[in-house]
């Protein structure tokens, strides 16, 4: 016998826990759908050398081998090992390119799978997880509201879902590279300032300035006045008046601002105390990849998860050396927002069973009649199971209650029937044509202990 | 730039083809949870030591392994190597096994989720694919009724899927087991001439009688009479007259004619001219494994994909040494079934996006003013999506027809609204407080040319 054991950084979920994951991925599918975004699954694997395109990321891939794998497959096909995909991104490229022939854009689309990385297990890092993206692509021009509205659609599914506090954060690679060019870095140095900035968890403002001057070239003056923007967070209109009393001008941080308050704009009516949206000049990851609009996302609690959901604004995407294929994306770990939340029981469901019915059974021989009573209840929608066994009712009750199924129903020997809420013991005649649960307890329901 | 093409044997589908694969698997799931199946999901790995307890399956694994992968990672843990699942019922064992103390039992469970197979890909044989699987397992014991149930809950889903006809071929281990015993086999050759018996396509009646004689001991008599159980097909209460026959008594026969009799009877309120159940002796795959009865399915017009949906009762789907875990299950090839029906254009969906309406813009400057519109229909269900541009309306329609979203949502200047069926032309007065799309046009449809 194989020795059973876990696999760290392969969660995987209880029947009860499963329940929770299925009503947040339910609930992203339908906030997706209901803004007009369609359905793909890509498959698991791409070549290496496309997964390979991120060089960072190359030591993170399972590479897939056929255990006995000489005849010509795929891999010889495509001269190319195989890898799982880290991410939806570089599939969804692939796709793109591969069916653009076929798709209508600008392409909205919504990808719910797993993702694999090998990387080293902790709290929220799993070497399986579940991602969900949605992107809207566009063929050689991508309006820029399409940066305002996937912000708009995630904010959407964190106002439903059960977590705790969310906080979206944006930032804009126009307005910091704009905001740069004000103060006066030149276009060859850009990119390094905003490397360097994005260093300043680990070193300090100081270390920061220190190397902004010895690497990248700046006077000591213009990197405090890099440094300075880093510490503006702004929730609406009051961007605009905090960046420019920093005393910096230019045309492409005057867009960026612009750009960066519609957005904040666009999800503000979604604000509560669960949802916040913030600009944060400090959000500095992806700038270097990203060519508008920047997403990261934190829970509260939960900060040491990282970024919950990010993405940003591409102007290619994709590309065949014709066309360029721009796209605006954003991207929840589903795995790692709710892993932790699961594991330390912090999101629960009230059963671990569709079931809202149990049919009880006075003999085995009554078995079938009694299937066609399950029949009619779950016509009209009734998740109905019949007893396993014709043992004693407080037995078959049993077997209720330790799912958490909330009804019981008797068959009476004169033909009429009863049903038994058993968390309350009520037991009420009942007409098998046309009785119905309260609605919140036809299917199980979630709750986060995290945010009440 | 790497050169982009399609995987043979890693199937993807266009948008429009995924409405018609998400509306296969809602069904599958809709029904599952109806008969109070709960979800789980397993790990897309398993140690490649469990994945080999199934010998022959040995040459169509995918092995993992990290691209620079040194440091101790589950490996290491487990000392042994991962692959990927080729089926869900390994990971179901290994799961119950893992967490019996935490499940109730019968535990009945539904998994969807793809596996991987390194096969040579040819039509419905994937290296990616998609099961659903429904299994009851119980602990030390398991009723035959279970048997008789998953058959039912899967005839459900056929009855509503756009298929062509389907029919459900059932067996007994018991039956076939019992006949063999009755003709005078003795008990060390039964598996032997169930293996024989399996050759039946390939080497023809003679050649299994030849083949009996000289390796299972049989003599010509013998041999002749388990061939001849080969051709009994039965529909219903015919099974027991067809097999009594046939001359052969054994206690164990009459036990499996009557459990077989009862799995035609209990799936036969769902007989249609697309859907048939037949008691079908000559299904022999299994047989070697399975303890009772044996499911498999063929779909008209697409016998040669072999069977699309296959099961069967195992005394012992799992132990730990001190605790046996009797299982029953079936499981579709969502993948190996619809694939074919995809790629051939028999199965298509009425539009490539949720999207069922298309607000109408007059002008950029009212996009806001325009979302908070679509918000009123989303509030209602209704996927809205808002035009991406302010073209001419002609223009703004063509996107709507493109993607084949029904209804274009005209703003008036007055502030009243109106809505076109683009379909029709017709356009009329509509409240965006309270207008709903017919019920048919809320979602994609799907329709089935093959079952017309």
């Amino acid at each position: 016998m194989a020795r059973i054991a876990p696999l760290s950084g392969f969660p995987e979920w209880l029947p009860t826990q499963r329940v929770v994951e299925q009503y947040v991925l339910d609930t992203l599918r339908e906030v997706f759908e209901l803004h007009g975004f369609a359905s793909i699954e890509t498959r698991a694997v791409e070549p290496l050398d496309q997964l390979l395109r991120k060089g960072e990321t190359d030591k993170e891939i399972y590479v897939l081998r056929r255990l006995q794998g000489e005849d010509g497959g795929p891999e010889a096909v495509t001269g190319s090992t195989l890898g799982l995909h880290f991410d939806l991104t570089v599939p969804l490229a692939r796709y793109v390119l591969e069916n653009a022939g076929h798709l209508e854009f600008p392409f909205r689309r919504y990808q719910i799978q797993k993702a694999w990385r090998g990387e080293r297990p902790q709290e929220g890092r799993y070497r399986e997880f579940t991602q969900a993206d949605i992107d809207v692509i566009g063929r050689d021009t991508l309006s820029f509201h399409h940066e305002v509205e996937v912000a708009q659609v995630m904010a959407e599914v964190f106002a439903r879902l059960p977590l705790p506090p969310v906080r979206l954060q944006v930032n804009s690679r126009k307005l910091i590279e704009g905001y740069y060019r004000g103060v006066g870095v030149d276009s060859g140095s850009i990119a390094d300032v905003m490397r360097i900035v994005d260093k300043l968890d680990k070193v300090g403002a100081d270390g920061v300035v220190t190397l902004l001057v010895a690497e990248a070239g700046l006077s000591e003056q213009q990197a405090r006045s890099c440094v300075a923007l880093t510490e503006v967070t702004a929730d609406g209109d009051d961007l605009e008046g905090k960046v420019k009393a920093l005393g910096v001008d230019h045309p492409m941080l005057d867009e960026g601002v612009g750009e960066l308050s519609r957005v904040l704009r666009g999800s503000a009516a979604l604000r509560s105390d669960k949802f916040s949206v913030v600009a944060d000049l400090r959000i500095a990851r992806g700038l270097d990849y990203y060519t508008g609009t920047v997403y990261e996302t934190r829970m509260a609690g939960f900060e040491h998860l990282g970024s919950i959901c990010s993405g940003g604004r591409y102007d290619a995407l994709a590309t065949d050396g014709r066309t360029t294929y721009p796209g605006v994306g954003i991207s929840l770990g589903v795995t790692r927002a709710i892993g932790p939340l699961l594991s330390r029981g912090l999101l629960t469901a009230s059963r671990s069973t569709p079931t809202c019915v149990l049919v009880a059974l006075a003999d085995e021989e009554s078995r079938a009649d009694v299937e066609g009573l399950a029949s009619r209840l779950r016509s009209r929608g009734v998740a109905t199971e019949v007893s396993p066994t014709a043992e004693k009712y407080g037995k078959q009750i049993r077997y209720a209650e330790r799912r958490g199924i909330p009804f019981v129903w008797f068959p009476q020997d004169d033909g009429s029937h009863q049903v038994r809420d058993i968390r309350t013991g009520v037991q009420v005649d009942a007409d098998a044509a046309a009785w119905v649960p309260p609605a919140e307890d036809l299917r199980p329901t979630v709750s986060g202990a995290a945010v009440t």
